[in-house]
């Protein structure tokens, strides 16, 4: 496929999503995309034939672009915890990015054709089980606590699919703030403890505050 | 109501929003609804006029089961810790025990009237601002690290409301393991720690790690 075409599709795949995302799939006609387009329904048409090859081709490319940015991260040779750092960071990245996609991706499957909808579920399963080979790295090497990881697992990506619920491009936070937050409470949680001295503990905690600071005047 | 008429519309908003959840919302007619529950047309009519009532009727009632709960968390004189922890059980609990009512409500927002979906989203506001103030509260009484509660909160409920996409019934794990596994996360988080020294030193290596990352950010 040639550059144009290639970004001619894209373009088509978004404009869909973004319909899908908020008059809901089924309400959605060809004519309405082709509108958003201003593209002719003949035009459209050497595309795509129809919307469910949209929907599929969405889906695809949604998995896809998770799938090949976690190859990356599991093929260097970085030690578990800066792995899931690394996890963590691009996958917020991703979900910021992609929001009508996922939207459509997380709340379309019952509109997907049954053998689609098994690839699909297949391939999150790898990439659940991938994330999950970093935690049980982790726990083995004894850098992380002995918890369940598919539970972990569960949990982490839920936090983190969930930005495509209440992510605001407007909003206070950005990716960067996220994620420092993210990681902060998935490394160490959220009870507070008191070791070293509560004045260095301030120290810390201030020290993260003008982090933050920081984190929100690049977002901005 | 009487009882008996408020069990047959429990039962039909159960069986409704298990169709929903199958083959999708719009694809669902009340024939499905009716032919599914085994009664005439006429009788469902004595309850709902229309689908469109019935997916308000389940998104009401989803919401309002969550923030009755919470209520009564927080009306308890129980600290900061001991309510995140009632909170999160009680959560988990519940998306187990609605998951079909769940994924309509978080499947179908683009289908429900606009006035409907502002009065909803009111309430989820409410629900995650009122879990924020047992954040807000454990920070202040020096219980909870100093991270965004906003954030946290967005995260924690992320982590539990996702449990509806991969709960299964006949999985291994129950209520009371993912509950206890999450809190242990949400508490203490992953990362293994020393007594002593070395937990706050690791801190300061990964502030300094994170200003550098920033130094270099802003040099970019």
């Amino acid at each position: 496929m040639n550059a144009k075409r290639e970004a001619v599709r894209e373009q088509i795949l978004r404009t869909a999503a973004d319909l899908f995302r908020h008059r809901g799939y089924r309400a959605t006609t060809l004519d309405h995309i082709a509108a958003r387009l201003g593209m002719s329904k003949a035009s459209l048409y050497a595309y795509f034939r129809a919307k469910e090859e949209m929907l599929a081709a969405i889906s695809r490319r949604t998995i896809e672009e998770f799938t090949r940015e976690l190859g990356l991260v599991l093929r260097s040779d970085l030690s578990p915890e800066d792995k899931l750092r690394r996890v963590v960071r691009t996958h917020v990245r991703s979900v910021i990015a992609n929001r009508s996609f996922l939207t459509v991706f997380f709340s379309e499957e019952a509109n997907l054709p049954a053998r689609l909808a098994r690839a699909l579920a297949a391939q999150k399963d790898r990439y659940d089980k991938a994330v999950e080979s970093v935690v049980v790295d982790g726990v083995k090497r004894g850098v992380f606590r002995d918890v369940p990881p598919r539970l972990v697992v569960f949990g982490l990506l839920g936090m983190l699919n969930w930005l495509y619920k209440w992510y605001d491009p407007r909003g206070r936070w950005g990716a960067e703030e996220i994620s420092t937050t993210f990681l902060s409470l998935i490394e160490d949680g959220l009870r507070r403890r008191q070791r070293g001295g509560p004045a260095l503990a301030r120290r810390v905690t201030r020290l993260q505050r003008e982090l933050r600071t920081f984190a929100r005047a690049l977002d901005g």
